[in-house]
């Protein structure tokens, strides 16, 4: 019995999310089938991060133990055998037995991709959101720099979400445009419930002039949702990375 | 009644191709039927090429008559109100009513993308054709280079296709890298049937060192189909842009 990291890639516009779901056509529950039909057996696999029904991924890490004996470099090729075409696992490594993806997670990487454009892109729009307008990248980035940092993102998650804190540190939340494509990428030690398509929504109306970058220290302090920007749509996001330290082998 | 020319986008992977036919789903049917919506009668929609089972585009051009009074800045919105997902018309020209989508057309540009990666990628995988290691881009341009200019190009196309003429120029056969993807350009005055795919195929049987560049010379002359690379899978094609004279209102 060993214990793997794999890396896993999706296109989540057809599934309910990662977290397995009775009834439902999960990405975990994909890998689980897929790791079954290796062990034989039914086979738990644990993710990093559970990616909302829509949201995509190019990294997201799990765990997973492979009874018979099989070479890291091979077990990709297995699993996606079993897999659909719209989930791929493109990398595995050997970690130790007790590896745990979501506390030794060191941060992650998400991204929210902006496309500007009249029309929609018929070979971009399921991992895009559409705005018909360029918003300003100048005003985005004066909101982001209000936003990085230790802070208590109480007013950016989905109403309702319960947690012991609501204090993340966000290291990084930057914008790159890329032809008719912005970029939103955002870095940080862990994620609220909806908060980084509440963070990607926030600057997007800061953007569009309907929201004073200037007034976002207020909005934090006040922890209230509705001083924030909007819940944007899951098909934006994508999970990019998950980052380890050394001591698990991962490539922080 | 007023003449268009409409600039189309496709996600041709769930597609028969663009030409109708019987009980099977195409981009042109899906045209006609959203134009017969507006029209209230059948419509013919005529393309500039008929692109292949599986093959893209982002610039595909074609003709359609429209009986009632519209603005061709609103005609899109009508057209992709009744369009599935992966089809979007993005403009609109008037055009004068002789204009004549394929014999009007100067020029065509395809391109033809790989990935060099061991894995698919889920958010790309629709749109490229895979290739696990790296060609080599300096055999390729010296492949290209024997390619490009007025040409038979007789023994570059799907065999059994029947032409009155295989000559062709092609006028520019361009490779760019992207990351891990390899773009090949491709702007002629017309493609065989096959063409674009088989050149892709020569180019990357040269990177990858199982065809010699300069046999090429040799293999146009013998017009035979054998001494070609091989015909590409579909799916890595997209038509990006139709040319046409300032006469018909185009943008060559």
């Amino acid at each position: 019995l060993t214990t793997f990291r794999i890396t896993v890639a999706y296109d989540g516009t057809a599934f309910r999310g990662w977290q397995v779901q009775p009834g439902a056509r999960t990405i975990q529950g994909a890998l689980e089938a897929a790791a079954a039909a290796l062990n034989r057996r039914p086979t738990r696999v644990l993710g990093a991060g559970r990616t909302d029904a829509g949201v995509h991924a190019r990294g997201q890490a799990a765990r997973v133990e492979i009874d018979r004996p099989i070479d890291a470099g091979r077990l990709p090729l297995a699993l996606n055998a079993n897999l659909p075409d719209e989930v791929v696992v493109w990398r595995a490594e050997e970690v130790p037995p007790d590896f745990h993806p979501v506390r030794d997670a060191v941060a992650k990487h998400y991204r929210y991709t902006f496309h500007v454009a009249r029309y929609a892109d018929p070979r971009t729009r399921r991992f895009v959101h559409r705005v018909p307008h360029a918003p300003d990248l100048g005003l985005m980035r004066r909101a982001a720099a209000h936003l990085v940092g230790r802070r208590d993102f109480a007013g950016f998650q989905k109403s309702g979400s319960p947690r012991d804190t609501t204090v993340r540190t966000l290291a990084r939340l930057d914008l790159a445009a890329e032809g008719d494509y912005i970029h939103v990428d955002l870095v940080g030690d862990g994620f609220l419930y909806g908060m980084a398509r509440n963070l990607a929504g926030t600057l997007l109306r800061a953007g569009q002039s309907r929201l004073d970058p200037d007034s976002l220290p207020a909005a934090l302090a006040s922890r209230d949702r509705s001083a924030a920007g909007p819940l944007l749509p899951a098909r934006g996001l994508t999970l990019m990375a998950v980052l380890y330290g050394h001591d698990t082998g991962g490539d922080a």
